[in-house]
């Protein structure tokens, strides 16, 4: 018996990229599909790919059809999820958050970057921030996962090791980061038109990013103490790949940091590190679930650089909510997950 | 029991793509890789996607640990196939030629496209040229493959339903077809430069490329008599996809062509007849052994247009010999080979 | 005294290059800039190559401003030129029309492409398409100018030295074309955004495109008989530049193709020929507004095969405009418009 | 009479660039350009874009129509220009050399990162730094110009005004810096291919790169005390721009910063600094010898960040030794360099 999922908001690339993984999964299978704004047409009307790969018909979200499935997919604008959430964890339907609704855990302070009041609370508390890595023994009883956002993902996965062993001054951290434009959604939006974005490159955000107080929340939690970060986003001209590229100041400089990280995610199929003076580069993890991270000590400066890769719409987003579904359903976390990097 | 891979040449982007899709096939694996240039080295050393992915060494092509393969892939230049196929036939090791060897069957005209002596008559002579959809049932009795090459599978898919109903003049075909950049290879090369073929376009090989003599043949063995031929690449400012624009001259212009092309693939699984007034894009089988075909018939100029994309490294190469692979062990052909086009 | 220019519709890419070039023009310069949408702002605002680079204002279109200039160009959608055109042309301002409002000569065949009625049938009499290399002498007389469009301009000077000499069979004419994605316009569509089309190839408008007409009523014009033409454009994963392929039959094998283009185009600056076998790449004209052509006979299938590059926001639109201006104002043609093309 | 040029070293994208502003200059053109390796070849045999343009052809480095030169800019290697500039300075000819011999002061510190001894002290010591808005005055009068590596150029344009008023800390000043492809030049390189680079991103050089020495020499003389820096290039997956995001703590966090930059740069024409909260792209500056600078105050974090684009062809390397000839002669030195950048 395959898990049914229902996708809630299957127009944009994230409900592409939970489509495109859960065909490869031996245990789950996409049951529903919504979209206001796609209602009637088929999937192969939007996406191309499918064309005699799927028969399914986006269904309006307020289908019955969508309480039939086990777990349901937000893959929305925030303010959707927290609104229906409630309407399928009544039900028993486990709910993965692909938005923001769920994952900061102070309502005042995600209600001040979001420009919207959280209506609800109790999810809120209830809610799992679904970084496997970090909480996994949380998220398999979870009923309820907020999935984290890309840029937060690449970010912690990069800082845990250190923060958890003391390694560095949490007062003085920069994460200049970079992703591809698809992290910037399928919307029509002159911004993202390819003549806009091609050749070229730029910061954005740079006074404050909605991923600023997600990641801060959960570098405090690791560190268990307050976090200075500056966190500059980039976007890239291409599609996908996101990279961090951390500053931090080492507090004993002959700690033996690549040990550390090896010893961290030794048990992480996802989570690699590399060899000393290799560094990563998001083609190797595009379309897949991995991480790749590289550490480099700066002698002349005394600085210590981390730099971690993932794909935003796998590892950071739709690949992450399948490992978190897996997880949450006893089944191999691993399930799905094991396509390499696409290269070239 | 496995089936046991050997790869000949997996220094460049066909070996890797061979790598990529045998990682998900659930009935054989990669035993051995072989590099003369790369001998020694991890797979990881040479494709950063490969860390703790896999931990296999390049040992060199003469490595008696070939000889424990089940089947063994070129994916070497011209002249290297021809020369040492012999070796793993007569140890009843299947071969499959990923390179251009074994395609011509006239040993003379292979010579003047290819600057080189055919060595091996008898080979040549036994080899199959491996396109499932015209040859399956000769290829599952095959010891010895032929693969097609990127441009002519293209090609070859999109007339075949009019060349064996007789709905075109065979006399006047024109195929224009634009490729990405990992046609050219993985070579240290000027041309292939970020810097001289991003952002641009252009024909090449207009007065002869060494696919026309092989679409030539093709084609004609389909129409059973003599075809007029004009074939034109173009390199795309990407990685990979091809795609094919054809004009025809129809024989009938009442004839229902879409009927014609969804009747002739209706049993084929990785050929997807596109609706009317819909127009195949390459990034729709990016990453898959999928091709899309569609057809317009323009009335204005009473041409039928046939369009049709691959992935030039999957069903224009890897994808498709392992296709041929599953076929020739008796496997399910479609094993392995699932995975839609990876978008965006 | 400098040539005072007006564009209205300087929101999108025809209006930025306008604004370039004449930034390096030595004899006229811009005096007014209109767009409904952006009224009140500045052009730094819209475009972020401006800043500390021009302090002009965005003004309403039916500022009064525009009746100081000496010319107006109109960069935008079909339908506006139509009917503000004769406003300047009473003033005694002359106007090119960038957009498609006078090119087609038969206002049907206009109102059939475009769903609109053409309302000036007397301005459309008096239009002159603007094709220095084919209509000079008549361009420094004229006071309205029809811009030609991007690809007719690509196809036109591909042709014109066989259809006059009557080298080709005109009833069998392929014109297989390829645009970057700024043809497409400025305008926010999903269609274009990056994801959608980096990394990807595809054709559209098969079965019908708005410069099919252009060009056949050009080509026809030109070779004074009925001609045959399928035209398919295609869109390129990149931002500037258009390639043509075209495909004809040749009256007589033995006729000196090269000679006749080297001769046809022997005092055209911004036409070159290129030497045998060199085949012409979109990025030798980019930002230019030069364009490139060889000419390729191919033996095996008796077609010749006529490739031609440009830049189409250059020679293709704004480019051109500047030089019909030049030739309207007893300028020397080449003023302003030598720049090479950019490479790489 | 026009300034009569040579370039040295005239295969590359440096070479080019230096071609294609000359082109567009009033008062100087290309007298002779070398190339080893192209010796007799035509510029337009190697560089499509000049067919029809240029008739020139290359001749060996060591030809004695160098010496009819009023200035000779060497496009080569590190260590050639060392050799070779004193054959010209002896004959009354100005260098400028755009490789690296002459851009560290401390021959010792220059041995080290480029593996080479320093042959000429002497002109070592002679050496201008090619900076205009930081040397101009001596500019002026030198006969042998250091010009500015790439990312150097864009570090200290975006740092000069607060270090020279003591507004940062020097000792922890961080900038994470990314370019386009052509920094890293013509030649064959696996790296550097389309399909090794397109749709990916990636930190190199973290451990140590040769620009690093350069930028802290100039920092430090331009605060006059040690700086303590660290320096990550990453390559951008296009071909053309250099961003640098530079992280420092203010000294006083109610300075104002931005008042400070556009004081500094206010008669500088190459110098843009954008309005609050509008950063950088580096499209605005591509083709062009401008550089666009914004600043942002980050206060959760007490963080200033500067970013800075140039084109790493055109202020990073061509368009910069052009400004310096323009000094060395006498002339405007905004002669040839006003175009803006190309945007789309």
């Amino acid at each position: 018996m395959k898990v049914k999922v229902g996708i809630i908001g299957g127009s944009g690339y994230t409900g592409l990229e939970l489509l495109r993984i859960l065909r490869q999964h031996p245990s789950a299978e996409v049951h529903v599909m919504t979209s206001r704004a796609l209602e009637g047409k088929k999937l192969y009307d939007v996406f191309p790919n499918m064309h005699g790969i799927s028969n399914l018909t986006y269904l309006l979200p307020d289908d019955d059809k969508l309480y039939e499935c086990d777990i349901v997919f937000f893959a929305t604008p925030h303010g959707v999820a927290m609104n229906n959430a409630g309407l399928f964890l009544e039900r028993n339907i486990k709910v993965v958050d692909l938005g923001a609704d769920f994952r900061i855990n102070d309502s005042k302070i995600w209600s001040n970057w979001y420009n919207m009041e959280h209506t609800e609370e109790s999810l809120l508390n209830e809610a799992v921030y679904g970084q496997p890595e970090i909480y996994r023994e949380t998220i398999k009883e979870a009923r309820l996962i907020a999935n984290p956002g890309c840029y937060p993902t690449a970010v912690l996965l990069a800082l845990k090791p250190l923060l958890e062993k003391n390694l560095i001054d949490p007062s003085n951290i920069i994460a200049d980061c970079k992703s591809g434009a698809s992290g910037a959604g399928r919307n029509a939006n002159q911004a993202t038109l390819l003549c806009e974005i091609t050749e070229s490159f730029k910061p954005y955000g740079v006074s404050g990013h909605r991923h600023f107080p997600e990641i801060k929340q959960e570098l405090e939690s690791i560190s268990e103490c307050p976090v200075g970060l500056t966190f500059t986003p980039h976007l890239l001209p291409m599609s996908r790949g996101i990279e961090a590229t951390i500053y931090a100041d080492l507090v004993d400089s002959k700690a033996d940091i690549l040990a550390c990280f090896e010893n961290a995610y030794k048990n992480e199929e996802f989570v690699k590190i590399l060899p000393e003076g290799v560094y990563p580069e998001t083609r190797s993890v595009k379309s897949s679930n991995y991480c790749q991270i590289s550490v480099q000590y700066v002698e002349h400066s005394n600085k210590l650089v981390i730099m971690s890769v993932i794909d935003n719409l796998g590892k950071g987003a739709a690949g992450q909510a399948i490992q978190n579904m897996n997880l949450m359903f006893g089944l191999n976390e691993q399930e799905g997950l094991l396509q390499m990097g696409l290269l070239p």
